[in-house]
């Protein structure tokens, strides 16, 4: 992709989330979305099928963030593997990333459907994990495992990661969250 | 509850689930399943809102089933929480229930819109049982993993105690998930 498009598409995102933001997700059309990113409602559909998309651009690369850091796996021990995706994941996460995800999860946790929806993203995911895993020789029951407790890690990094203030980075907060679950399942 | 109501309420929900595998959710109707009951509609609309609560009814119990057993823990140990309102939902899927939890299963993997319905459920127990662990003294990233790590256990189990040919109890199966879950987070 050309440059100048990923630019266009960041535009309508930041613009597509003030409005959301500040007039709600279902008070807002995409007419006004492109008038605030200074573009034409033409230009948004080039991008974007719906405004509800604007949310979820990035799916694709979001699940390959997992992978990735399968591919990367020193072994094939299960708890390597786990380790492995959810360092994938941080990658997916910088600092410059904070703020935006601030917003975008204000707005979905205000709103039933976008909340579903989400749900049903990270449902998917850890579908594709447990599969992944599968792939690598892992029996059912603990591959199902390792993939729920991935998005268990990964939801709980994120949670914390997003509040008020935070300042600590995904992969710090992620370490942390991974030995806390290590000492909740395993107590000295 | 008489004992009468109790009996009409199950013959509309038997009526429903054979109806919904048979034909499809989305094509039966309120009017098939009183038929198939042998009862009216105005009967069926006593006990249930529509035809997509007679899949959800019951859902105040399934989760008062998990906090139940949290009620009888023997200490407020992370660990000792999870195992018992592990306890608690075993006691909900006895053998009888079986049949019914699979016939009920196949629908709603056949449906999109019952599918987020039930991962809502499933959030919303998730959510409920993390303020139940803090209630009880429990931080904030230990309530959400130790909640989060009991749905991830009782889900793997409900897949396994559904499968055909299954005959091992809920109870013997989860036992088995929580020990290949130590396994899985605290390798020897």
């Amino acid at each position: 992709m050309a440059r100048w498009e990923t630019g266009t598409r960041e535009r309508l995102q930041a613009a597509a989330l003030e409005r959301f933001a500040e007039h709600g997700f279902d008070r807002t059309t995409v007419a006004e979305i492109a008038t605030t990113a200074g573009l034409t409602e033409r230009t948004f559909f080039r991008y974007f099928a719906d405004k509800r998309e604007v949310l979820f651009d990035g799916q694709d690369h979001f699940e390959q963030a997992f992978l990735d850091g399968l591919d990367g796996a020193p072994t094939a021990e299960p708890m390597a593997l786990v380790r492995a995706s959810l360092t994938g994941a941080a990658a997916f996460f910088p600092d410059e990333r904070r703020p935006w995800a601030r917003t975008r999860q204000a707005v979905i946790s205000s709103h039933p459907g976008l909340q579903e929806r989400e749900l049903l993203k990270l449902s998917g995911l850890a579908v594709t994990l447990t599969g992944a895993l599968r792939d690598r020789g892992m029996d059912a029951v603990t591959s199902a495992l390792a993939a729920e407790s991935t998005m268990t890690v990964f939801r709980t990094t994120f949670a914390a990661w997003i509040e008020d203030g935070q300042t600590r980075s995904f992969t710090e907060l992620q370490d942390a969250v991974l030995d806390r679950l290590h000492t909740l399942v395993a107590p000295a």
